[in-house]
């Protein structure tokens, strides 16, 4: 349902339920993490607002805060001077209306939101973010997302969210892909979590697939088995695909073989190996906040 | 809807519409095409039954007689004498039932069909042959089927009639897959026909889509077009996707890395060319049958 481009009214943003002391006043930046300049001299960036401040960082809710943080910080010091819309793809969830000024009240008009998923779709609209889709869209300058993991080469596991399809195309477009996870997503090889990923294939002869996928990794251990929702019936994605969710004992050693040998087998649509697209990756943990760039 | 194996009653196929004279006696072989033995010569072959007589060949409904040729002389020739079932993927359309003992009437007892589309599932059931999935067999021992195009490296587009991700999860895990077309199929190259290669994309942005796919080949003088239905809407296949079909002005100079670039396109759910697939091609034109093999 593209929208075009609207005059966009302030954005809201959820506010942390929790502070946490230690990274407070900490700016991401591709040098790692560094003490937030004076609220102050972030008035003189192009784009600041007068009285900006950082938010405070909250690691129970590091998906949006940490978004919080690399909105501001790309926004604020990528921005171009034209004006041109700006195309932000947005995920997650945005937990009830914010009814006060978010810190960046005011600072994100001329925002165009490109969401991928229907919840979020629903969730943004009703905050009145401006929407639109990649078929108007085709160019993203930014995407912020969450990730399930992350390996020292900046690739990821994504999707257990049940969104990998769409969240892939969007951030595939995007000069920018901002990944925003807490340590805990850290591995030495992606599957190292234990945890699942998933990989969406068509309900046509979804058990031939889910044997052929298992199949693939047996000699890392994998398990593989169909996601099934709340009520034990398969899981359907937003496109009507299932998804086999793979479960390894064992890291993968070679996530683009696996990633092509998985696409080759007929009736996947996607999985959820996201290689050599995350541009820089901000990682929150006890002692602060780190950038992590390739 | 797996069936398992059920003891198969006699597989009753249609009477040939139109005779014509010429390819009459031939069998097709790896040799190209052959005079027939005497009928009392086949006798003698392991399965075949007294009496045996290959049908006639009718030019105007190539794909269910050559099929019938193609499916007789790969029976006859090459069936275990352990009498295991048989599967065989069918596609195309029974033409009405039989009402009389074809050519092949009590030789294909101990044959299970894995259908590719829903209506051919449809109609083998109510024809009473016995139906599987690849779920219950995932190795197929025999695919027939047609194509919209061939090249002389019996490479293939095929999807024109919108089953291509069914046809080729079913024929990749065929041991022999027979192409039956007629000669106006051939091409020297693919998408050399000026008509349409398909490819199978999720409804999700399919705008997006159509328009990197057209700009995938823009050298070739690509057209894209959305397919749509008989009511000038989106056409849906069995997967609930959306089918971009592509019309090239030149053919592709290297199928494999034209598979690979529109696969690596997220939201491309499969694509209409079928590369190293087919192990034999029966081509029916004017002067005969003509067998094609690497």
């Amino acid at each position: 349902m593209p929208q075009g481009y609207m005059p966009s009214p302030p954005l809201h943003m959820p506010s942390p339920p929790v502070h946490m002391p230690s990274p407070q006043g900490y700016i991401p930046s591709p040098q790692g993490y560094i003490p937030s300049p004076p609220a102050e001299s972030s008035e003189s960036r192009e784009g600041a607002s007068p009285g900006t401040r950082l938010p405070h960082v909250a690691s129970n809710s590091a998906k949006t805060r940490f978004g919080q943080i690399a909105l501001h910080h790309t926004l604020v010091n990528r921005r171009a001077p034209t004006q041109k819309p700006f195309s932000v793809r947005f995920n997650g969830s945005f937990r009830g209306r914010q009814t006060r000024p978010t810190p960046f009240h005011g600072q994100l008009s001329n925002i165009i939101g490109i969401p991928t998923s229907k919840r979020t779709q629903e969730q943004a609209a009703s905050l009145n973010i401006p929407l639109s889709t990649l078929d108007s869209h085709p160019h993203i300058d930014l995407a912020i997302d969450g990730a399930d993991e992350v390996d020292p080469n900046l690739d990821l596991v994504k999707g257990r969210g049940g969104a990998l399809l769409r969240e892939k195309m969007v951030e595939a477009a995007s000069s920018s892909f901002i990944v925003v996870a807490d340590d805990s997503k850290l591995v030495s090889g992606l599957g190292g979590s234990g945890l699942a990923m998933p990989v969406e294939v068509v309900q046509f002869c979804w058990k031939y697939n889910l044997v052929r996928l298992q199949g693939l990794f047996k000699e890392l251990g994998c398990e593989a088995k169909l996601r099934l929702d709340g009520s034990e019936k398969p899981y359907v994605t937003d496109n009507g695909n299932y998804i086999v969710d793979l479960y390894f004992q064992n890291p993968i050693k070679d996530g683009f073989g696996a990633g092509k040998e998985i696409s080759a087998l007929e009736g996947v649509v996607e999985h959820g190996l996201f290689l050599g697209m995350a541009t820089s990756v901000i990682i929150a943990g006890k002692t602060g906040v780190e950038i992590m760039t390739k």
